[in-house]
């Protein structure tokens, strides 16, 4: 089967390596799965340096289901969360806090600037009633990438906790629990990892989890039980997807394999430098100040003369195999293309031409009508 | 890679065929992965005789998200819901009503009896509070078939909504929504319809589904804003499994092959007739009654003598290629041997081969020890 390259935040494009290991039927109960399930959170511990005082928790379903596993069992009923945003993954968290009925402040600023690490100081100083402060490593709504360490660092010295989503960076950006520390963070199988989706999980303190016996407002989703069921038999309370966490297995391996996150994060920098570097060639504008640009994905400003026509610009590209994303910005009209997945640079001078004839094709038909 | 025959309630064995479509990455807001989608969604509804006035809601996760999505949508919070419980399900079904914070009462029977069809109707016209019954079609606790057509048509009769988890019947034992309506009816793809796990759905009557915006405890699991998302734009809100889904496309394009479910039920029923009698020789006893036994899973008392091991029973077993089930049931030590999944009758002719030379094997054990 001949795929497009996924250029997206995730989905994305995985190894045959990673997609082969979903070729074998696991029995979820058997000693081998809870072998293999064992390891792959002891390893996901490794890779965030939280070998110590951590344990990973793993949420069948998309990362949001993580994301809202992580607010649901750790989101104080009774205190304030200072909720971060500029995009809208920190919208969607706010959103879930007004689902599940936790009280929360929002601290936002524009969709391409970062959070003031010294505001943040600010507030919480000022308002003993937040408990617990909540970020998005890299909103993918712009490409931007937030500062983990220094508000992390922020928060602990104020003696607040941390819930971090970390979807898009984690396995790439490296983030080491020991300078950066949180209560629980958030991400999925899928993104940096690059394996298939269908499974997130949440790296937590343990100490902080031990507190949070029948906190979640779900049974699914209820990170403190699933851990005790972890504990106890090794096994998932409910049907994991078995295919899904073999392939992260694999994809653990093939992580190792290139080096581990500082090797993973090298080779998408090359990618996004690139994919920038020829987009300017090209006349395309970047909406992220460099200094704040994640190397996971990009997001250009849509060209504004007559001949664009974003739906026929996708089209051209994906009929040469390269699938772009949408834009998500709330003010600008705007078009995305990601640095992620088991793409190296041949790809990004590829779609670097398909670009050049995309927008050569558009340019013919417009001036034909 | 060789796996063992997995003999459970699932996850189960599935064909190559079914595994290879996970073998392509899909771009999940491409158009071909959106048709993907909607293909799916229309078979599940075929499959059900649902095609008119009914709608598929696909959930990410396993078979307990998708009956929690259900709940959380449908169980209403200003008025009772009436539990039947004869088993784990149903008790897992009545834990998510008290997490949830919703009004329920419990109508409990042994766990190899059937609910009373007589009985359900009694309470229903007996306390007008009772807005909703909730149902396990197979208890696969027991093994137990529970009788829906004939409770849904009371409910129906009685004005009342029927919400039903079919997770361990769906594809196999013909549901017919003309004849056996319902409100809500959730399962999976990893059982009779012999798909790897990771998503499971709901089949929603529309009308009722309509009126249930903003009931869900969680923005993850609410299939009300799932479903608007659907109709809208033919996109899964969040993430989706989709190399899970394109598995299950496959296997669908399986099942009609099969001839549909009666004819997978018809060898899901051989697989059984030939388990029962074959363990029935080998003096083992089946605990549900022969009318009562959904061709599905069987669960066989434990032998009382002194050479019994399970645990070795088990390990014997796996090691000649075959995996079984423990016991669930809360009052008798036993075990449990499935039917379904893509296995034929020589496996379970291999299956009692094996237990001969399993059992003789805990003898020499027992009798050296």
């Amino acid at each position: 089967m001949t795929d497009s390259y996924l250029l997206t935040p995730g989905p994305l494009t995985t190894s045959d390596r990673v997609k082969r290991a979903a070729l074998k039927d696991w029995g979820s109960r058997d000693a081998d799965f809870i072998a293999l399930t064992q390891s792959v959170r002891t390893r996901l511990l490794d890779i965030a340096n939280a070998t110590t005082g951590y344990t990973t928790v793993p949420v069948q379903g998309s990362g949001t289901f993580a994301v809202e596993a992580m607010l649901g069992t750790f989101a104080p009923p009774d205190a304030k969360t200072l909720v971060l945003v500029n995009g809208a993954y920190g919208r969607r968290i706010a959103e879930i806090l007004e689902i599940l009925e936790r009280p929360f402040d929002i601290y936002e600023t524009d969709e391409v600037v970062a959070p003031s690490p010294e505001a943040v100081s600010k507030r919480l100083a000022a308002d003993p009633g937040l408990a617990c402060v909540v970020m998005v490593h890299c909103e993918t709504t712009s490409g931007i990438q937030n500062p983990l360490s220094e508000i992390a660092r922020i928060v602990r010295s104020a003696g607040r906790q941390l819930l971090v989503d970390a979807m898009s960076t984690f396995g790439a950006i490296p983030i080491d629990a020991g300078s950066t520390p949180f209560a629980a963070l958030a991400a999925s199988a899928n993104k940096c990892l690059q394996g298939v989706p269908g499974v997130g999980f949440v790296i937590c303190d343990t100490e902080v989890l031990e507190t949070r016996s029948r906190a979640s407002h779900s049974l699914s989703l209820d990170l403190w039980a699933q851990w005790r069921g972890f504990e106890g038999n090794g096994q998932w309370r409910f049907t994991p997807p078995t295919h899904v966490l073999a392939c992260l297995a694999e994809a653990l391996d093939e992580l190792e394999a290139e080096g581990g996150p500082e090797s993973r994060v090298a080779r998408y920098r090359k990618n996004c430098d690139l994919l920038i570097s020829g987009m300017a060639q090209r006349g395309f504008r970047t909406l992220v100040p460099r200094a704040l640009q994640a190397p996971i994905i990009v997001t250009f400003e849509s060209p504004t003369g007559p001949d664009w026509d974003f739906e026929a610009f996708y089209q051209a590209l994906k009929a040469r195999g390269y699938s772009i994303y949408p834009g998500k910005l709330t003010k600008l009209d705007s078009f995305r293309i990601g640095c992620i997945g088991a793409l190296d640079q041949s790809v990004f001078e590829g779609v670097l031409t398909a670009i050049d004839e995309a927008y050569a094709e558009l340019r013919d038909v417009c001036a034909r009508e």
